[in-house]
């Protein structure tokens, strides 16, 4: 069902790019959890745009004002409901958009599903911009997380043929990854930059991946197949616009391996069982292991690009071309950070609602 | 929930590996529409193990035994269930499984979930032999989607380092892909059959790629954000055994990629709008836009070898060897073609379920 | 799951009584469809408060402010979401409705499920407030029911032992009923005025029964068993706070009846296929038959009433006596008229958007 | 979805009449508890037709076989899968009920939905047999919650104009409601059994109510608005074929009543809080106050009767006389005991595993 998500919790995010506008409501949380409203600013802001040369100027004052659903910093079990103001509201012609579609948008899938009817203006419900309440949901999420001792932390894995290679699977360690530019190799970060400005000067966009983590989850959560952790996450990341691949563990690799190699030997760590390698990521039959959970996405250049493009004119069905305006990321990949956080987050609050040990008690 | 999927259809797969029946229930399927039982015979012997050399020499008589929805070749509207019994039925002792994990494999995440009540034998509920009924449903769906125009059709597109790159994401082909080693390249399939009786000699498996290709598609299916063609499909083919990487288009690849090279131009192509690539795998703001859709999904080397691993006795919490005894596929890449086939199937048909077209009438 | 509805559409309400402000979003419209904001105003005007004598004279604007989903009076596809402000917000202590609960008011349960974060102010999201949202819901339903031709009107069919009894289930005109107390027999609206006005002096309140038609209606609308009309009709009206009863067709009063006499005769009129009388409500095997479709609610009386009550007092686990201030109705039934047209225009317009024909095309 | 049932447990029952077999899956259901099936079996066989002078004489063995999900007594965490074959398959033509619909059945509806390619045969997916699953999955959740101090019983409260009025909704006692015609006073119960038998020699049916009370529930339990148990319990309750009305403590009779005779006054007794009177059935706001929950539901006569009806030729628009063959129940409502039971039951049980309690812990 397009825009909800969740099978104990109950989120549906709504809003267009330029309606008046954007939000979500939250259904299914228990009542008595604190909100810490400057954290969930602070994890806001690694989203927001306009702040550093590699993303847009664009300014977007994202202050969620919550309309239900907490009193006096705690949850109070009703739905959750907080909307964002659009100040760049509606304006102007944006027909064009219905008429010639922006190659690598969703102008034309829109304009075929809903017939002209689509709010075309800055993407509608298509545009990034609707991962903001995806991130209230999620930053909240993720606090609730903490306060049972699991933490999510992602890292940009790449930027084009630039790695982070840094990141450890069995023992991981976030604390480097600072919320500017998430990386765990300054060194790595630095080119990365050099190579968003290279792309930025030249008109065009550049792709990467991101890297999520996930530490401190107990072992028994997620149901057999189709309710296994990879297609509850893989279902809620998919959502995130931009995002054309989801891995778990070795992920696409594990086509390139040995039996003898990807099978993680089991082992005893002070008492523990632990895996000695994570090529799993946390995960066997769809349940966690109790080893950190990993997946990484790739996310994919900007489709709005300053460079001559080529589309279609629909009313006349003709070849045209077409060069988008305006000022637009050469890479989402930062700002995805946060908000693949936030998906993740949304999918381990929604399975531990459910019950993480279905045993006899 | 567990071992559950559909919006629109609602499939429910039950049963375990040694237990006395698996099967499937699908309901919300229109009456009226045929299906060619001796054509589902043909797809799930392609499923089937005990047929090559590749394969375990297990045999499987997996025909199914219909219970109720279908009247003399037609649905009837009412709730289709079907069973395959167990020839191979639980006996002996599994205990060890409950208490030695064998490693990549469901035991361990069971054990800790189920608290030592799951039916062990033969993975139970987690054993791929679940895929059966899977390919049931899947099979029938692929049908009815034929029968309005639209194609399933994968091959396997990587064995370890041997690739089958014959195939075109713009305009597919799958007419040489034939069904008992589904390549493309008969010359990369018989390497990979090389590869694979060489890891076989060693006590070892191996993994593999497949790649789906779906043709026929209206443009307009789909919903946005978590209502993707991208999350519903990661959602299902997820839910298959062994499967940790699923991407769409150029998918991990366009993490490499340029903004003005990911971007698929719009074109006309006899009155039709196409574009000129296919990087989106025919999804745009997870909407199919008309082209084929394809993804891609990483199947890791089957866990059950030869070769002595490393484990631990739960009991004692001590570290321990262990060999995995039976004969089991050197590679399961081959059979996971029509299962993945069959999940995709389920996913498009439940979507085109919920009508493919919201705008006005 | 918790304010939540919907299969094919998915409604989610939020709101406390005295909180910021109450709304709802309504994902899975098709695009393209008109709102008549003027005539969705009219529709919530007949469930305000404060217009004659038997409802309570406080004053809500219930003006809802739409932030997505409509573009130019058009359904544009995306979800919908309107709120409207409380200008009755939060203030005073509400610590005395935690440990002193109202007698027929969620005060209680609301303290035991929500351990005392609940917000108790007004009711919190327990408040009859709570069916202004569903009445922007079930307003829009309503207006693209009327569009397909499809008509939901509802009376006052008792109040206390005032019955209104001109209703034929066969051959419904509802045109007489009037949108301020909306009966069909004038004489019986005076009767029950005269009642109502006498509870009220008594510092009293009283119940009553609403009874709901809908014309119009295709045959073959809903599915067998948990999905047939009834279940998904009393689903809703149910969550309607105060019912306490829901009945279709001759309801309690089949438990009276011969096979005989409940039986509806099949017959031609027009050529069409009727049934002489409407025992059945429309409804066989949970599937409509073609026939008006009639169910009726029992009311409950209004839980806050002028007159002393016993409670207890939760911190001391003693009797006590407990006096609800403020003016309430006396009589809440003439007001949850349109909230039932509206639950059941969401429930039909749930299953329509399903599809009402599952036969081969 | 039809024929689907649950939020936290899924229900999917499926069979037809005279198919080769009906039956239920059941996910979701905690590893490690116990099934008795010899308790089972008695629970069946209160609702096997055949027992005795007011049944049809047809035989039933409705002996359930276990595919899944229980192994050595235990459920093991997989999927629950059980059927019963059917002896009396589909045999003969049922293409009369195709063109002449039984007055009070589905058949026309089924026609109508499904084009005629409903199985027809005995009912078929619509048949009252379809029951028996719902009683299997039913008295699983029966016993699952009778180890959670949770009683649920039922007696037949009316038949015709005979009621059995010994009910006493504050404190139950359903001791001595027997088995095989399950009311508290047998003077009322041979008064039925003596109603039954006239309605018989007649030819004719005749309807009732059953009651059902709940004992042992903890306060807390249940959502607001359409999470309430009153949603709940209607939605499963009006899936039993023949039910037509449903309410739940003082029920329908609410529309009659003052507020203060309404209202339950709190008390405290042995230092706990209770209600003097229980008219709201246990449920305030939609969620348990720890009071006994009741609700009555109505089921109406048999429409398969003896006597001559008036039905229409559907392939000649025709107006016709049709006779019902075969021997039929001609009160239904002792063998709906059970089956209300085991409905209450799955809403119970389904609603205790998303957690009773959502206060901070």
């Amino acid at each position: 069902m397009s825009s909800t998500y969740g099978e104990n919790l109950k989120l549906s995010i709504f809003g267009q790019s330029h309606g008046s506008a954007i939000g979500m409501t939250l259904n299914g949380i228990p009542a008595g959890l604190t909100v810490d409203e400057k954290k969930l600013a602070a994890f806001l802001a690694r989203r927001a745009p306009g702040q550093n040369g590699w993303s847009t100027p664009r300014k977007e004052t994202d202050a969620p004002e919550f309309l239900s659903g907490i009193v006096d910093g705690y949850t109070c079990g009703a739905p959750i409901a907080a909307i964002i103001r659009n100040t760049n509201t509606r304006s102007g012609d944006y027909d064009n958009l219905k008429d010639c579609p922006r190659p690598g948008h969703a102008d034309y899938t829109a304009q075929i599903k809903y017939g002209g009817f689509q709010d075309a203006a800055g993407g509608g419900h298509f545009s990034g911009r609707l991962t903001a309440p995806l991130c209230i949901a999620g930053g909240m999420c993720k606090q609730w997380l903490e306060q049972l001792g699991i933490q999510i932390s992602a890292h940009i894995a790449s930027i084009g043929d630039v790695s982070d290679d840094l990141f450890d699977p069995v023992n991981p360690d976030m604390q480097g990854v600072g919320p500017v530019f998430p990386v765990l190799d300054p060194k790595a970060g630095l080119q990365m930059q050099g190579l968003i400005e290279k792309v930025k000067r030249e008109g065009d966009s550049i792709g990467g991946t991101v890297e999520c983590c996930i530490t401190g989850l107990p072992a028994g959560l997620g149901e057999p197949m189709f309710g296994g952790m990879e297609s509850r996450i893989a279902a809620i990341v998919y959502g995130v616009p931009a995002v054309k691949g989801v891995e778990f563990g070795a992920g696409m690799q594990v086509a390139r391996m040995r039996g003898s190699e990807n099978n993680d030997p089991f082992t005893v760590v002070n008492g523990q069982i632990q895996t000695e390698t994570n090529h799993c990521g946390g995960i066997l039959g769809g349940i966690t292991n109790g080893m950190p959970l990993i997946f990484r996405c790739a996310v994919k250049p900007t489709p709005s690009i300053a460079k001559l493009q080529q589309s279609v004119k629909l009313s006349e069905n003709v070849i045209t071309t077409l060069q988008v305006q305006g000022r637009h990321d050469p890479c989402i990949v930062p700002r995805a950070v946060p908000v693949i956080e936030a998906a993740a987050a949304i999918a381990i609050y929604d399975t531990i609602l459910g019950g993480n040990n279905h045993g006899a008690k």
